[in-house]
């Protein structure tokens, strides 16, 4: 964190204007570069943060509009912040409203420390499906993933190459929660396929070319499935690399489904596949 | 069209000031109000514009960038436009940008007369399956459930009370040319049950209520398949209204899905028995 933020001592904070220094701090966030520099990222929501707070990740500061209307989560929420030594800050609506970047902001917001993952992490064993999403670039398709990946029950979700930012403050949102609990990896293609071949696991792309169709391929665990960017596909290599094809039928004009939705369909048929029953 | 809008006469023109009446009337478009006085919408992306000249709709005007690559596909629309008697009008690429509200705009934009269709449209003989959304609030959800509703064959997307607007900007951009060839029809909950109950027709609502299990449900042909609001889900009242409440599994701590996405996993299951084979 860098020295312009007050250090952490549990304390309660009224703020009214948007130099403060905290403001700023928390309004960088929203930027990728002052992300990375931080190791923090922001989430909005009291929803959310309740989410992650079952999951066990608190804020380490915690925004709060003046006038918002009480709520025991809420109050919870608060008394575990401050117990944990973080900061409460109560600030102007529009002021919080500058910080998320949202016309109509929710009441309550949060800086959280990245969840750092590296690609030793994802337990191969701890379930029968991972989602991998190659150059997926729009971040608001990249929180959905992590919300399937959450819903399939999926040992984790892997980016590969240049993916959008999973700590955005879109990601975050359309992740609704997934970002604290779905194992995150931000890797590239060479140490992936590595890293793959190293153990057992079967790698399955989404692809147009001389596919399986996707309700009678041969699943196997652990299965990695691989969809690729919005625009491009994925790349013919990387097709050429996996283990198995598929193919989700089109019926209408277009060729292709928006990402997270190809993602979801293969990843619901796998996992019927993968756990019958 | 308002007044301040030239007659049309199939001419080529070029802009080069913000405060020319054309740009104004088209950027005007990216507001509902002015979509719905003018019957007019803004679509964007030369592989947009040729999927909708593919489906048999051209602009009324066409907006190309100044200094854009020369494109066959592009020399094609102009003709056809001009043929069909639109206007075509050149002009710099950051007035494009400012009409389309994209910092990176696509080179190409155009003006569309809105595609409207009442209740009695839809033919329940045409497919075996309809996608409905209630209060869909997301113009990138609602995109992507037209997108969805073109891959799966549907008959039709059916927009049940106050829904996103299909003709925003984002939705016309997540739809990937959907919004030109899926039927669509906006109507309220009342006309639309009167309608359905007046023939044939399965309704079938994505449930977490007293469920069948989504792959081993009795779907029967024309499937009507309705997803709720994104936040509230379903009225009960709706969902005790429908013939069949189905459920995905959900294996992580989320209760529910992206809704664009349990559209697309329920409407692909639903395909499956549909249509075998």
């Amino acid at each position: 964190m860098s020295d312009e933020v007050p250090a952490r001592g549990g304390a309660r904070r009224a703020i009214t204007g948007y130099s403060n220094p905290t403001v700023k701090f928390a309004r960088s966030l929203r930027e990728k570069k002052h992300r990375k520099r931080e190791g923090r990222f922001l989430a909005e929501g009291l929803r959310l943060l309740t989410d992650a707070r079952e999951s066990g990740y608190l804020p380490e500061l915690l925004l709060m509009a003046e006038g918002r209307e009480p709520h025991d989560l809420l109050t919870l929420l608060e008394g575990d912040v401050l117990a944990a030594g973080g900061d409460v800050v109560t600030l102007p609506v529009d002021v919080l409203a500058k910080i998320t970047g949202k016309e109509n902001p929710q009441s309550v917001a949060g800086v959280y420390a990245e969840i750092g993952r590296s690609l030793g992490d994802p337990d191969r064993a701890a379930a029968p499906l991972f989602l991998v999403a190659q150059a997926l670039r729009d971040p608001g398709n990249l929180g959905t993933m992590l919300r399937t990946a959450d819903a399939v029950g999926a040992g984790g979700l892997i980016l590969i190459d240049d993916c959008a930012d999973p700590f955005s403050v879109e990601a975050v949102r359309a992740s609704m929660g997934a970002v604290f609990t779905v194992p995150l990896v931000q890797t590239a293609w060479v140490p992936f396929i590595a890293w793959l071949r190293s153990g057992p696991g079967q790698l399955v792309a989404a692809s147009l070319r001389e596919p399986h169709d996707y309700r009678a391929a041969p699943y196997a665990a652990p299965c990695f499935l691989l969809v690729g960017n919005e625009s491009r596909g994925l790349p013919e290599s990387y097709e050429a690399a996996c283990d198995l094809r598929v193919k989700i039928p089109m019926h209408g004009r277009a060729d292709s489904l928006n990402a997270a939705v190809a993602a979801a369909v293969l990843a619901y048929e796998a996992l019927a596949h993968l756990q019958p029953g």
